[in-house]
């Protein structure tokens, strides 16, 4: 986990459509909660068998203390993965928490939000603290005894204070 | 398994299009072989989870001794699971037999080939013995010591002769 | 799987002791069934997480039709595996199939039936037709799909003539 | 995780014999650490597929920050599983913590630690905080994000004061 002084303030999210959720969601608006994004393509293997999981375990484990998202990050095989695609993903896999679909600034290519975290690939899990900090970016796998015990220190970290 | 007298001629398959073979696919064209229909949705867990991986295991333990083939039902979530989705899955999940997309009469629906199965979901996984007789047709999870014993019986029984 | 024609006649079983039967097993007793024996250890974690849940399955697929039995063939680690640690092991493990302890010349190395079966370790997998022929003998991990079909072509072949 | 306000001090351990340690341990020797104590009996299969894996994963992910140690509390079938199956157990098995036997009055029943931490069964994982603190008493299954998160906030808590 990166050090809270060290830490980028995490890029705002550029999403197209949202699933799962009544408004969009911004970054700013989740301002002193402890934020957790799982980066995925519904045609990804090892989102389907651990990334997305282990986001569901996330929520499962900390409720209220972590807001889970997911991010359709589609970088490859994009007419195979549209919005219609992703609203019966999330509805056959029971996935609950909100979930917005990464937007691109042409067709094809890198989302933008994608590039702005400069993520690897998908699955990736990224970690935001109470200042809105990007805390973790990790691509593939990483065990939830890790995952657990940088949320817990994320949870645990005092939210800015206001002049912040 | 249906014994051999009482199962009934296999109904031909109704496919608009075909993956991972140079030209379409007919039961006719393998009379005398052991076939193995995969049916199943791209966006079906249990098919990922079980029912595809099972496939898989039939092709590596029997080799040219059975067919191994795949067909995309698609019943539920139509303009979520097109042919393009479906390449992008069968190229991310490394599936290299076969695959078949089950012809609709009309957009949504059930589509033909399921029909005619009277399949009762996805996965279902459908055997044909070397007669074109239909043997097996078991929807959701079977053992694999109770299909690779069925499959060694369909392989080990006589082709039928040309009088037939 | 080995042919009929080239098969051994398997070797007798040396039991010092039963476990889930009423009396002593002997291959001679089983002439004319087929019949299935895992070798294992109690302390081999292979045993534990392949071998043993293998055997639970061929019993549960193949009922009356196969006869299970487990062989505690103890090469390593002798007096931590004693027939008294076998029977806790066998009821917190819930096997229900016949266990016999491997005999042994003298105290330490290779139990007797293991040796005569040339076994390389455990577990493995032996498996025994209707005319007590030694047609698999199997070291490691098998896939059920070719257990499955090993096991129906056995039970398929008929029974010796008494003649035999 | 019980707070530390309310925690009671842990009992002392009560062990007749030490694996993969020179020396005895004792909580007072490990003061200032934080303590994860997995209770298990060889011939437990949840201790087998779920604890003692876990156990293990805590001392990958945590390395110096966490002291793993191993109790082995026999508790039912004694003779079953006498030191010498357990020196055996952990070599198969691998596990490379220290691992103490529970002590008995007297032979047979309930031994003396578990009973002194009043265990339900096993497996259960007791965690233990800088202070020694009993903080975390669990039986069965829990989840790895769950005890990630634990672990992380007693290794983030100050050690206790000289004068404490």
């Amino acid at each position: 986990m990166i050090s809270s002084r060290q830490a980028p303030i995490a890029p705002p999210l550029e999403v197209s459509e949202w699933f799962n959720t009544d408004g969009a969601i911004s970054l700013a608006d989740l301002q002193g909660q402890v934020v957790a994004i799982e980066a995925f393509q519904l045609l990804c293997p090892g989102c389907v068998s651990h990334g997305l999981p282990q986001a569901k375990r996330i929520a499962d484990a900390f409720g209220s203390d972590v807001t889970v998202l997911g991010l359709h990050t589609v970088f490859e095989h994009h007419d195979a993965m549209l919005p219609v695609s992703l609203a019966a993903f999330l509805y056959e896999y029971r996935i609950g928490f909100p979930v917005g679909v990464d937007a691109h600034h042409k067709p094809g290519g890198m989302p933008i939000t994608m590039s702005r975290y400069e993520l690897r690939g998908t699955p990736s899990l990224v970690l935001i603290d109470r200042a809105g900090r990007l805390r973790l970016n990790a691509f593939g796998h990483t065990e939830d005894m890790v995952i657990g015990a940088a949320l817990a220190r994320l949870i645990d970290e005092q939210p800015p204070t206001s002049s912040t």
